[in-house]
């Protein structure tokens, strides 16, 4: 099985060591999760962030089928972000490059997701699930 | 390290086998999603849905610094769903168990993720990541 097969794309980031104020600052994230929406190559169709007392900012940015979204805790300099795309056009690493100099954590992880992972071959049509780097075959 | 140390709980859902009507009826979905929300403890703050053409609807429900999130291909059958919440209260599996009724899907599969893993000691500050069962841990 091949990457090709998945639907879409989803990395989790999780990004410690961001400055209080950025992580604070919901207009400023609002524009930058738009913008690293665009550099994916997707079409953004909606938005909706929020702002909480006394701090935090949640945030998503709804794509061409698929979504942007982020939560912040400025207390803890944590950022939850999500980079879902879908479609051979719209890469979600431009999103996170984009990211990672807006936000600038001292520590980071990712992990890509292959979402709905669909097999057709001649003779039977199967369903592969690949999160694991397994394949469940249903015949 | 113990799960309680997380800022929140993400499951990724892999809905298969769905029935291609509920997967294209946007407004039922909006308020599965919804109700889904509301059964985890958290409080809605934000909803953003769209249908697109000729099939396939998107949808976000913000809740209280975390999210739901839906995106469905009714021609193949699939939804992924995303169940993220935070703090103790809220429970994102109560969500997966109304949703699995809702679209009652022939195969699923989940991933629970740890976002946000903090941990702090008496003598220093450092910070664990337990993505893939590991520490890593900053001195």
């Amino acid at each position: 099985m091949t990457n090709n097969q998945a639907l879409g794309r989803h990395i989790l980031v999780e990004a410690y060591g961001c400055g209080y104020n950025i992580l604070d600052n919901m207009r400023g994230i609002q524009g930058a999760m738009i913008e690293a929406a665009e550099r994916t190559g997707a079409t953004v169709v909606d938005v909706a962030f929020r702002k909480f007392e006394p701090y935090g900012v949640s945030g998503v940015v709804v794509i061409s089928e698929s979504h942007l979204a982020i939560h912040t805790w400025p207390e803890y300099g944590y950022a939850a972000i999500d980079l879902f795309t879908c479609g051979d056009k719209a890469d979600p690493w431009k999103a996170f490059e984009y990211l990672l100099d807006y936000f600038k954590p001292k520590r980071i992880t990712t992990m890509e997701i292959k979402r709905g992972n669909l097999i057709t071959t001649e003779n039977k049509n199967y369903i592969a699930i690949d999160s694991a780097g397994e394949a469940i075959v249903d015949e």
